[in-house]
């Protein structure tokens, strides 16, 4: 077998991470410095993070100030949902990239005029794994979960949930019909992340939105 | 903002892609040599591959000698779920790598009695992006989709679609609880990979599986 020595990899690998972090500190400050909450969003394609964000925006943005920096592989379709709620959405295009980092989250807040925004959304690549180590200098991290993805899912991607400061179950509305089970789901996210807040909610039939939107506000809970 | 100069990674990655290409050759070789259909499923976490495969091997174990390699960051939870089915399941735990590669495969194979073997399944760690670049030695690729996680997946994470010699739509059983627009769907998968059979099924209701089998079989179509 054909291989490459590992130490270099591992090399390369932190000094890259070393020089997010470095970024994502200073990504902080300047949010810090505008009174800007960052929140970022994490969970597989398709778990709905786009979707809750429409809902957010439908119902806050009369009352809270909010924008988007939205990260895919390829397309602006997601951008392009959010703006129809009238909140600035910016659309990072990663290519081959599968998750967002520091820089490129520096590199597109120049769009954004921070001292008039209250909270910014910055919704990952649809991804488990890679977006768990890059630190894009937010205030909270939300990981959602849908309820058709199986109950698994926090003890596979140990990481990912490790590093989550809420935990929000997505699609409750079809739980019944994907015979989730909620019980064994929240004991796997207790055992991935003991004492983590999990928000059970469905952005299509508006349920459970409150205590999301509690998370939103930066209320302590 | 502090960075790596981009070359250094670009040429580390280069060089583990061509490693990989190397063993995965190899791989395909001993395949060959042993009479072995090896395909490679790749999919969102949460998508039903482990689902399909618990199917596959209750519904043809009887006329078919098949066996699964399954990778994950942690737990050996889906070879379990496979072995109650009566095959040979092996864990490639992967730790923090957001894919198999060639070199994992290939370090699993002595545990194989290949020579006995007419199908191995390589389920992938759940993940759209990072498995797309990874030749694992396979015959064929299977993508799978779920009607749970949206239309637009195929347009967002091409380089996975394009790569697939068949993309499986799991979950048809739950379409229309979730909305799920079929006819967008195909549009998409084949504005992303143009001519690709499109292989409809719920593996929990037992529909649209001969399809699958056709495909499982190496039937061409």
């Amino acid at each position: 077998m054909t291989s490459i020595p590992a130490p270099r990899i591992v090399t390369v690998r932190q000094s890259i991470l070393k020089a997010n972090d470095a970024t994502a500190a200073e990504n902080r400050q300047t949010f810090a410095l505008s009174g800007v909450r960052a929140i970022n969003l994490v969970s597989s394609p398709g778990a709905g993070k786009t979707a809750l964000l429409e809902r957010t925006l439908r119902d806050l943005s009369g009352s809270m100030k909010m924008a988007v920096a939205v990260g895919d592989l390829a397309t602006d379709n997601d951008a392009a949902r959010l703006r129809q709620w009238g909140a600035q959405a910016e659309q990072i295009v990663t290519g081959t990239i599968c998750h967002l980092d520091a820089g490129m989250v520096q590199n597109i807040l120049p769009k954004f005029d921070l001292n008039e925004l209250e909270v910014l959304f910055l919704e990952n690549v649809g991804n488990l794994v890679c977006p768990a180590s890059y630190d894009l200098g937010e205030a909270a991290r939300a990981v959602l979960i849908s309820t058709t993805e199986g109950e698994d899912k926090p003890l596979k991607y140990p990481t990912m949930f490790n590093t989550a400061d809420v935990v929000v179950l997505t699609k409750m509305d079809l739980a019944a019909a994907a015979e989730f089970d909620l019980a064994l789901c929240r004991e796997n996210i207790d055992r991935a992340r003991p004492g983590v807040r999990v928000i059970e909610l469905s952005s299509k039939k508006g349920s459970g939105l409150e205590a999301w939107y509690e998370f939103v506000r930066g209320a302590a809970f």
